[in-house]
C-alpha cells in the first residue's frame, strides 16, 4: 500500500471513527495552505463577534479553500458556544462556512455543562489551552481577538 | 547579475514602486535577528500605550537595529491611528523610531475611515488578521498586549 | 567529552553560576516535548487564575514531566507577583509544580518595585516582552489568557 492511499484508507477510517465534522475539517485542514487558531477566553460578546469577524475576513481575503480556521473556546469564553449564545446564528453560519468551532470539555465539566447545553454541530477536545498548544506546534498562527 | 545585486534592484525597484515606509521596513525587516508583531485590537488607550512601551522596550533591549517590529491595528483597536488618538504624538515617535505601524483597511472601511482620517505616515494592509497570520508564518514572535 | 557530558558540564556550570530556580527550569525545559509560555499583561485577577488553571490543566492532561511550562508577568499584570498578591498562594504551588513563574524587571524599576516586594521564590527576566518573544523562537507555543 503506497503513501497517499494509507492517507486515503486512514482518512476513511476517521470518517467512519470519529464525528464527522471534526474528522473532515483536521483531514482538509492539513492540506491547506493557511492555518489559523482563534483563542476565545473572554465572556465578552464583542470578542466572540470579533473572532467570528475575523475568521470570515480571513476566508474572503484568502479563500475559505486556502485556509484552515479554527476557533477554540474555553474558560469564560465557553458562554459563546452555550445554546443560549447571543453568538448562536453566526457560530452555525461559521460552521457552515467549513470554519471547526470547538469547545473545551474541561472548562464543560468546571461549569457543569453537557453536550446537550451546547450550540449543534459545534466540535469538543478535552482541553482547550491544549489544543491551542498543538495548533501552533502544527503550523497554525495563532490570534487573540 | 549575483544574489546581492538581485536584491538591491529589488530593493531599488520596490522603493519606487510602493509607498516609501512600507517598502523600507519590509526590506529592512528581512534581514534583522529578531522579528515582533503587536496586536492591537482593543479600544482601550492603555493598550496603546502598553503595545508602544513594549516595542521601545524591544528595541532598547536588543537594539533598534537588531529587531523589526510592526504594529498592526484593527476591529476595536483602529482608534489607535486616527487623526485624533490620544496615542497620536507617541505613534509618530515610534515611526520615526522605525517600528512599523499599520491600519486594517477592512476595518477602515466597515468604520468609513479614510486615509485622510488617520495619522500621517502610518502604513495600511488590506486584512489586519491576514497581516498577523503572515508576519507568524514568516517567523515573527507575536505578542497580543 | 562527549555530547551528553557537556550538557551536564553545562547544567552543573549553570546551576553554580545561577540562581537556582530559572537554571533549573530552563536547563530541564529543552527536554521536554511540549513547551508553552503563558503572558499576564492584565491587572485582573481574574486574567491570573485564568494562566494558572490552564497551567494546571496543561500539566494533567500531558504530564508535568512532559511540558516546560512559563508565566511571564508584566506591566499591568505584575500585581500577580506581588507579595500581596491575591493569586499569591497558587503562584507558590504553581511553582512547587515545577512551573517557571517569571516576573519583568524593566515594569518593576516603572513601578519602584524591588525583589523584596515580590512573592519568594519567583524568577525574574530583564524585559518581559523579549522573554516572550525569545520563548516563541525556541519553540514555545504561546497563550495570552
Amino acid at each position: 500500500m503506497n503513501a497517499r492511499r494509507m492517507v486515503l484508507s486512514a482518512t476513511f477510517a476517521a470518517l467512519l471513527a470519529a464525528p464527522l465534522t471534526g474528522a473532515i475539517a483536521q483531514t482538509a485542514a492539513a492540506d491547506k495552505p493557511h492555518k489559523v487558531v482563534f483563542q476565545v477566553s473572554d465572556s465578552d460578546p464583542a470578542k466572540w463577534n470579533l473572532a467570528l469577524n475575523n475568521a470570515r475576513n480571513v476566508q474572503k481575503d484568502l479563500g475559505k479553500d486556502q485556509v484552515a480556521i479554527e476557533i477554540v473556546a474555553y474558560g469564560p469564553g465557553i458562554g459563546m458556544l452555550k445554546m443560549d449564545s447571543v453568538a448562536g446564528t453566526r457560530v452555525t453560519q461559521a460552521l457552515s462556512d467549513g470554519v471547526s468551532v470547538v469547545a473545551c470539555e474541561n472548562t464543560m465539566k468546571a461549569q457543569k455543562l453537557a453536550h446537550a447545553d451546547m450550540l449543534k454541530d459545534i466540535g469538543y477536545v478535552p482541553a482547550g489551552v491544549t489544543t491551542l498548544m498543538q495548533r501552533q506546534k502544527e503550523g497554525y498562527s495563532y490570534i487573540r481577538p
